[in-house]
C-alpha cells in the first residue's frame, strides 16, 4: 500500500528523488532548530505553571502573558522547523525507509498544537521526545552520527 | 494498516475527536484563503513568463524581481494555509474516511515548494487542482455543499 | 464635488484606470480573506466572553491569553485585507458608482480596531456585516454574481 | 455632503471623538516614521536607476534584486503607517477639518504602490510630499509646530 | 586598548570606512524610529499601571493582555532599530569619538528587555534617556543639529 | 577601563547578575541556531556563485532572485540571532572574562551585513568562523563541552 503510493509520488515528481524540489538551501536542514524551540516551549510551560495566576498584581499579570506568548511562538516555530523537514526535506526514498513518517510528524505537528493550547509539562515532554525521534530518523537518512545535546 | 495508526493516534489524543485539540477557533477554517494563495501563485507563474529575463531595462528587472518574490510568498501562504489544515482541522476520524489525506497535503505542500523553485504552468495548475480537491474533502466533512469559486 | 476629486485623481494617474497601478496580481483579490478573518474575530469574542475572567487557573489564564491574541491578530488581518481592496483594487472610476467608498473602508477599518479594543459581540457581527457589504460592492464591480458564504 | 458622513460616523461612534477606538497608544503617533521609510523609497529608486541591469555579473544582480525588495518593503511600510494615522489617529472631527482627508491617503497609498510597481524618482518625490503634506495636517490637529526635517 | 580594538576592525574591513559595509541605504537612518517606538514602551507601562489587574472582567483583562504585548512589540522594535545603528550605522571611526559605544548600546538593549521582563516607569524613562543620548551621539558624527522632538 | 565599564553595568543592573533582565528562557540560549543561519547563508552564496547571470532564461532569473532573497533572510537571521545572545544572554560577568566580547559581536554583526551587500565566500566562510569562536565562548561560560557539528 505505502509502496504504491511512495510509487505514485515518484511518477508525479520524476526528478532525481534525494535532491529534488528542495525548497531550501539543500544539506542546511537540521532538527536542531526544531529542539531548542521544543526546549523553549518546555522551559516555558513549566515557568508558566510556577507563576500564580491570582495573585493579581501588574508584575505577574505582566510575566504570565508574556510566558503564554513566547509559548504559543515556540510551540508554532517547533511546528514550522517539522514541517519543513517533512514537506523539504523528507523524500519518497524516505517514506519507504520509514513507513510511519506521515504519522510521526501529523502527531508531532498536533502536539505543538496541543502545547499552546494546554499548559502541559506532560505534553511538552512528549513534543521533545518526538523531536528526538526525528532528529533520529533525519540523521540516519544520511548516515550520520550526531548526538541528541539539550541546550538546558 | 492505516486503522491501526488511526487506533494509536486516537490513543494519543483520547479527549472528543471531532474538536479536540484544535489550534484556532473551530468552525472558521475555510481552504479559500489557500484557494486564492494558490491563484496568486498560477497569475505570477504566468506574468513572469510573459517578461523577457533579457530586456536588460529597470522596469523589467523591477517587475521581474517583485513578481518572483510574490510567486514566492503566496506558494508559502499556500503551504501554510494548506498545512495549518492538516495539522489542525483533519482529526483521526478523517483519515479513515480519507486515508489517502497524508499523501495528498504532502503532495501538496511539495507542489508548493516546486511552484517556489520552477516557473512552471504546469505545476501551478496541478496546485489548483489539489487545492480544489482538498476543498472538496474538507467540505464533505461537514457535510456541506460549498460551490467552488475561483476570483479570476 | 466628489467628481471633482475623481478627476484630479485620474489627473494624477493618467494610465488605464482600471487596471492602473495595481499593487498585486490583478485578478486575484477576493473578499473571502477578510471574510474568513472576521468571521475568526467573531468566533474569538463569543469565545472569551464564556471564559471566566476571574477563574484564576492556569488553563483559563492561557486560553484567555491566546484567544485575545488571535482576535488581536485576526482582526489587524481583516483591516489588512479590506485596506489592500481600498488602496489597490478599488480605482477613480468605481469612486463615482459609489461615493461612499471612503467611508465604507474607513468605518469598517474602525471597527477592526473596535474589536481589539473591545470584547464586543455587536462590534464583531457590525464587522462582517460590513465584509458582507464590501463582498456585494466588489464582486458587481466584477459584473460577477458571487454568493457570500460563511464557514462557520 | 461630507458634514451629512461626518455626523453618521458620530452616530456609529458615539463614544467621545477624539480617544475613541484608538487602536494604540494614544499620544505616540508620529509622521516621522513615514517619512523615514519614504526617505528610503526614494534612496532605494536612486541608487537602481544608478546601476546597469545589463551588467550581467553576480555583484550588480545581488544589488540589484536587494534594492528592490528593500524599496518594496518600504513602500509597503510606507503605506501601512500612513494608514494606522487615517484609521487609527483621523477622528470624525479631523474630517470636518480635512474635507479632502480620504482622498489624501489614497492618493498616499497609491502612490506607494506606485513606487513598488515602477522605479520612478517622479512618483517617490510625490510621495515625500505627500507625507510632508500629512506631516503638516497632522501637527495641525495638535496645535504643535513640528519642523520637518529628513534624515538624508 | 580601544585603538587597538578600531586598528583590528579596520582591517578586517579595509574599504572606505563611513560607507563601507552599510546594511540599508545609507543616509536614512534616523533615530526618530527608535525614539517612537520607546515613548510607545513609557506609553504602555503608564496605561498598564493604571489598570487593575484584579479587576475580573472581560474588558480589563483584554486591554491588560493587549497592552502587555503592545509593549512587548515596541520593546523589540526599540532594540532592533538601536541595533541597526549599531552594527550599520556606526564604523570605527566613529568608535575613536565614541569609547562608551558598545556599552552604551548594550545598555540601551538591555534597557528593552528590561522593559518587556517588568512594568517599570523608571526603566521605560531610562530607556527614553538612552534614546536622547543615542540620537545625540548619531546627529553628531553628521555634524547636524537636529532637534530631540517627542510625540507625545 | 573595562574593569570600570562592567562597574557601571552592575550598577545599573543591581540583580543577581548572570540570570538579572534575560529576555527569552534562561538556559535555552543556543548558538546552533545562529550557526545552521551562517551555513544557509555559506551554501547560497556558494550556489549563486554557480548560477550565470547573463543566462537571460526565466528559470535562472527565479532561481538566481530566490537565492539573493534567501541569503538576505538567512544573512539576517543569523544577526538577530547572535544579538540575542549578546544583548540577553552575555551579562557584565562575561564581560570581564571576555574583554573582547562588544567587538566580537560587532565585527560578526557587520559580517553578516556584508554577506548581504557582497556574494562572497570569504566573508561567509569567516563568519562561520566568528559563529563557531561564539559557539566556543557560549559554551565555555558554561562550562559544558559540546562539540561544533555542521549540518552540512
Amino acid at each position: 500500500m505505502l509502496k504504491r503510493i511512495a510509487t505514485q509520488i515518484r511518477k508525479w515528481f520524476p526528478a532525481p528523488e534525494v535532491s529534488a524540489h528542495c525548497d531550501g538551501p539543500c544539506g542546511v536542514y537540521d532538527p536542531a532548530s526544531a529542539r531548542i524551540y521544543a526546549e523553549a516551549v518546555f522551559s516555558m510551560t513549566k515557568k508558566i505553571l510556577e507563576l500564580d495566576p491570582k495573585a493579581g498584581d501588574h508584575k505577574t499579570a505582566n510575566t504570565l502573558s508574556r510566558y503564554i506568548a513566547i509559548k504559543e511562538e515556540q510551540a508554532q516555530k517547533t511546528k514550522e522547523d517539522l514541517l519543513v523537514l517533512w514537506t523539504d526535506y523528507f523524500k519518497p526514498v524516505h517514506l519507504e525507509k520509514y513507513p510511519d513518517l506521515h504519522d510521526t510528524f501529523w502527531k508531532a505537528a498536533k502536539l505543538c498544537s496541543a502545547c499552546k493550547v494546554e499548559v502541559s509539562l506532560e505534553h511538552a515532554t512528549e513534543l521533545l521526545e518526538t523531536v528526538e525521534k526525528i532528529h533520529g530518523m533525519f540523521w540516519a537518512t544520511k548516515e550520520r552520527d550526531v548526538a541528541w545535546v539539550k541546550a538546558s
